[in-house]
């Protein structure tokens, strides 16, 4: 059986892997689940049923600190880990100019120095035995900047650019790191924070910006959400996919509707058609937009209905 | 005259960009050259000579603290900054696992964080005037991981990431923001940084990955260094002509030999062809590259010169 450690399995994605995974058929995987929390273990134990005890545990892990990394590597038997999945991360959205700075190291130290801790622990025992697999759940934002979006965008781009020349290098140990870039995943933590948004008061933002955020943005972020929104257990199964084949992919974008999106920031080395093209969709084509939406949700919605139904 | 603000001037490119705005025949910048430590500033003013105090002030500003970017913003006449340079930084080479997590925050506080403080700090003004230039130093490092700099790449990366977004929301208020993406600068500094690397040991890292790195990468970067690297001058020059662009562009790529890399990873979505020729880059072809070096550096002697040459 190969040992899967996972971060952040409280809910959302990192359940769903944690699960799928120990649902194997052919109880391929030891699974452990961790969580900062073990208070808020509830979900997973429940969605894992008869499985938890026999191919899924749960095991205490807080990202954001050296000791509690270390502590539960070493607990696991020979601190041997065929397998790291980490997914631990959170969200902030807002204009720049309402975050404080200990606000942004926050989200970098969840989203960043989370998945490098995890990273610097295991991976040196993975190149002595000349195998094991990396998988860090990035996000498309981690190659595509997105207005009001700036500090997550960035937490995600530094784990890609760490990520990219350390795939390269663990090539020659035989081990394999490959990212995943879901675009927006429906989970009831990214509802609550949309609609804390639209609630919120920014006394520090200058009106314009104030009005771009609430009346440009946030509509627009709900449309995209609700339209190309795709669920935990789409991620969870596309993860599945990464762990399963036998030459990982580096990036693998699981919402095929992003790919023009990136073709276009590709095409043009100066950047401009991607910052216009942006600027564009956020403030001059907004009218355009909603008018377009309700034609996209039509015409996509045979399409996309097989993202939204659980594999299970 | 426009008032230009520039962090990082005691040496290197802000010290070039600095010297350079501050000659322009016409008389049209105004330039605030600031750094951490005053004691440093001696090579500044002997290369600014006559124009020290007439074109040329310095000015003391730690980018790692929010108090000293207060200070010295608010010690300029209505805080009013035209244009922001962004040009403190710090490098970082070696194996992932010899470097403490506290060495990487240091990293990323003067790489990133520090522009992200100095942005927030002047981009409101900006906004309100609907008018601003804010330029930001980052590196080819900040498109492309590569192995044994995955820390500063990440750094850079998450600048790129933090920008993009803020770009397009910035154009709606008339104020631009430009990246500058620099290959290997000839700065005494760099070369330290490598002449240091050669004779530093690894205890905390497996043989295998020391010798990757003292005999494969430090050799190749010697290599590459000497052959694409380019002059503080160039990036001044480089700068300036972003400055004084009607439409600058967002990417500013100094070295032209770079696009084709960036070419090979932009043409494959699944991040492997880039991967891979990193991979083989490092590994496997180095003993072909030791033979087609010397060869490169022929063909290419005449076409690189003129990067060598100061445009003064």
């Amino acid at each position: 059986m190969k040992v899967v450690l996972i971060t952040g399995c409280s809910s959302g994605i990192g359940l769903r892997i944690a699960v799928m995974l120990a649902e194997d058929e052919k109880q391929r995987y030891h699974v452990i689940a961790t969580m900062r929390d073990l208070k808020r273990k509830d979900n997973l134990v429940k969605a894992a049923g008869d499985l938890y005890g026999k191919t899924l545990f749960v095991a205490e892990l807080d990202v954001c600190s050296d000791e509690s990394v270390k502590q539960c590597i070493n607990s696991i038997k020979d601190r041997h880990i065929d397998i790291l999945s980490n997914n631990a991360g959170i969200g902030l959205v807002g204009p720049v100019e309402s975050i404080p700075m200990d606000e942004m190291n926050n989200v970098f130290e969840t989203n960043f120095y989370g998945s490098v801790r995890l990273i610097k622990e295991v991976m040196p025992d993975m190149k002595n035995r000349r195998a094991g697999r990396i998988i860090v759940i990035s996000s498309v934002m981690g190659l595509q900047g997105v207005a009001f979006n700036e500090v997550y965008a960035a937490s995600k781009f530094a784990l890609e650019g760490f990520c990219e020349g350390l795939a390269a290098q663990l090539l020659s140990f035989n081990v394999t790191l490959s990212m995943l870039e879901p675009g927006p995943v429906h989970t009831e933590f990214e509802l609550k924070m949309i609609q804390g948004m639209k609630e919120k008061e920014w006394p520090s933002v200058d009106p314009d910006t104030v009005n771009y955020f609430r009346n440009f943005y946030l509509p627009g972020a709900v449309d995209i959400f609700e339209i190309l929104g795709q669920t935990p257990d789409h991620i969870a199964k596309r993860t599945m996919s990464v762990i399963e084949a036998s030459n990982p992919h580096f990036h693998n974008l699981t919402n095929p509707l992003y790919s023009p999106i990136l073709a276009l920031k590709y095409a043009d080395e100066t950047g401009c058609l991607s910052v216009q093209a942006f600027y564009c969709m956020l403030f001059t084509l907004r009218p355009l937009m909603n008018v377009g939406m309700p034609v996209l949700k039509y015409l996509t919605f045979g399409f996309m209905r097989k993202w939204r139904i659980s594999p299970n």
